[in-house]
């Protein structure tokens, strides 16, 4: 538990709004002195006098040089605050110099700086929230997309956390009832039959399975559900592609800002995040260096959920050896959108044959990327094409690579555990096998964890959450 | 007045935390329907019964897409807010994404989006602050040293406003006193001596010449000292320059972030705002590019309060020329400082002659800027030559060119005051000149304003301000 192996006796403070200048920004102060240290620097009402949740306008004074500016302080006391310690957030201008003044200050009067998330690793630490809620809101503040949103909404909500509590809880109910079984197996009486632990045993590896599957639908919707766009290279790719990102970027520009910079290639349609992949051209080549980018096409294919195979009508390669080269290393349960691009040249309609060669459940759409046509009706069609990537009211969704593999270390231990009941093994090795299990559901929430592990995931956050 | 010439029934809201992601932004709503307007999408306690400058935890629900986001609210009603009208505060995470939603979604629910610096601009018209302290925010927030910020809290503690004020008075005494000697004129009772009238009429021109004259320093001191560096090419400008720049910036950069994208060559050194000008090469020349140059180069250093002379002690130019040339030029009050560079070279200590060439004030240093030697001396002699830009304690300081501009404005109509009262004017021509010069002082303070005047001014704040 990390309990043991941190102490917060110290008060940490940090800028919490967004680097840079602003109307106001907020500096947060927490720890058992918050209030103490945030009075020493304070002219107003006593902020050791001001109950909980209350805001306070008073003057911000430096000892050494004077009135350092105007504004609110808001205290909040533990345990209700968002670390669980005494909080006090100061609500001042927002000049860079008086954001960074005033942090010198506070550490002046014995705060330190705050370290990544180290606001919110205190309220893991002091037990307000688990590790699975914590690590749902740096989802959150990096969410860019409605339904990456709504996933660590749910997580921060606890979804997740309870279902994994119900599933700690089958494992604890199944591992007693083994236990019981083990301290009087000498006397020969038999308190629950192996039946009903092999049935307790399945129903705990059914709600994992279903929670693992979940994971490449969530890591989709986080982090964009990945599309390849395939084709050869005057077949207009680049123009589809760079018209499809920056109409809607202009769109969404007042929303991400300059994510460009980052996040290369992403774009939210109609709630989604997708990721567009531009690829090399599809073709039979005696070439080397061509080849490997070949080889990099089709791996890029077999990755994605959606592949869109842009076509120049007008040009005179038979698309029957790329619709046979896409086809073989697609993944089975992605969608193909066959693009006809150029229909305003006059060329002829190969929707037809194109249909003979592509699977069943595959579109075929004619456009212009050049002229503008047809793509409103494209993006409807990637968006109805990634219809699996929606959560289904309600349903728990696993996005976190780290969440998928200590979920999938224990499925594989309770798998284990049935085999173990099944093959009537000694009730000390299938034990074994039980406490495996709830180790590494364990770790998921935070309740077994090692500084190392919160280290990697608090590094995570930003400084001042 | 702007009472009469705005409405405010509308509720306004803005982003008022720095642009970007971070740990928490805050979305400021103002208005008489602020708290009825953050109730609709507010699932916790109520926030229309939530007392003043209180902090409330609870979920943020958008009726169509559900729950957006956990934060605070902090409810502030009027008068007691920074408007004066009632306000919420929405603490929420720091996601660019949920950030835009929110004020989207209070938009829908019947907020309109604040105009730049309309938060502040309300403050004014609801009469909680002058248009002096309105402008004191903008500049607080803008500014990156210790000096320009120190200025800043003044003037928003309403110092410059006081003595406005005091004017103000003094000019009314003085209106209705002359008013008194005009009504009763033709019964030719003196109710007061033009003598009084005129003592007067001298203190408030004082007031105001010694107020006016504080603006070239007080600009320096917001805008940064201007500090022309000369010399020729080769003495070493540039290496210096730098040195000074980024030496200083590595240890400022905390503070400004990358300011060197927006306010180029600007630099706190001990409290103090620098602002490097570097010139082209002084040189007697027969080439009209170069001549332009040099033209410039002698502007710069007519407008410098600081001139840093680079000089090569290895080169063979004669010094008397340059020497000349630059005390010729620069301004009676400005401070020169002669730079020997490249003392590590093997070269003659030409301090003595220098000494000669140079105006008594003068300071003479030895440094080598490419090893370093010698900058802090003369970081030091530099901060000492601007010992003119210190505010002493209590000085009231204009820094603002619309109120210098008024200000000058006002001491001429009271210069035009003395002397009809000196030669005997007629009490209507005098009366309407002290009707001049209230206005100008009005204009300063915002009690007579033009809705032209207020755009300018608010639309150099942020939104959300």
């Amino acid at each position: 538990m990390e309990h043991s192996t941190m102490t917060n006796d110290d008060t940490i403070c940090a800028i919490s709004t967004p680097p840079g200048t602003g109307g106001i920004a907020v500096i947060r102060v927490s720890g058992p002195k918050a209030i103490t240290i945030c009075d020493t620097i304070w002219h107003g009402k006593r902020l050791s006098e001001t109950p909980s949740h209350n805001a306070r306008y008073g003057i911000i004074v430096d000892p050494v040089n004077g009135e350092l500016d105007r504004g609110l302080a808001t205290v909040f006391r533990a345990p209700n605050s968002f670390t669980g310690e005494d909080v006090v957030e100061l609500s001042v201008h927002g000049s860079k110099w008086i954001q960074n003044e005033l942090v010198q200050l506070l550490i002046k009067q014995g705060c330190r700086m705050a370290t990544e998330g180290e606001f919110t690793r205190r309220a893991f630490s002091s037990g307000r929230i688990d590790l699975v809620e914590a690590e749902a809101i740096a989802d959150m503040i990096a969410s860019s997309s409605r339904a990456s949103h709504h996933i660590a909404v749910s997580q921060m909500r606890g979804d997740l956390s309870n279902r994994l509590v119900d599933m700690r809880e089958k494992l604890i109910e199944l591992a007693s009832l083994l236990e019981l079984e083990l301290d009087f197996s000498e006397e020969d009486v038999e308190f629950a039959s192996r039946d009903k632990l092999l049935a307790l045993a399945r129903q705990t590896m059914d709600m994992m399975t279903k929670l693992t599957s979940t994971f490449s639908t969530g890591s989709a919707l986080k982090d964009g559900v990945p599309v390849a766009i395939v084709g050869e290279t005057n077949a207009g790719k680049s123009t589809l592609l760079n018209k499809l990102l920056h109409e809607e970027r202009a769109i969404v520009s007042d929303i991400h800002g300059t994510t460009r910079d980052t996040i290369e290639d992403t774009i939210e349609i109609d709630g989604t995040l997708f990721r567009f992949i531009d690829t090399a051209g599809l073709r039979d080549t005696a070439d080397p260096i061509e080849t490997i980018g070949i080889q990099r096409a089709h791996e890029k294919i077999r990755l994605a959920r959606i592949i869109l195979w842009v076509i120049d009508p007008t040009s005179t390669t038979d698309p029957a050896q790329t619709a046979a080269d896409i086809t073989s290393c697609m993944a089975t349960d992605a969608k193909l959108i066959a693009v006809i691009n150029k229909c305003d040249l006059d060329a002829p309609d190969i929707t037809p044959e194109l249909t003979n060669l592509l699977p069943g459940e595959s579109k075929t759409i004619r456009i212009s990327a050049s002229q503008n046509q047809g793509l409103d009706h494209l993006r409807t069609l990637i968006v109805d094409a990634a219809g699996f990537a929606r959560a289904h009211p309600g349903e728990i969704m696993l996005t976190n690579l780290r969440h998928f593999e200590a979920l999938t270390n224990a499925t594989q231990s309770i798998a284990r555990v049935i085999t173990g009941l099944q093959t009537g093994l000694s009730g000390d090795f299938i034990a074994q096998d039980l406490r495996e299990t709830l180790h590494y559901i364990g770790e998921i929430t935070g309740s077994i964890t090692t500084p190392q592990i919160l280290s990697t995931i608090f590094s995570r956050f930003c400084i001042g959450k």
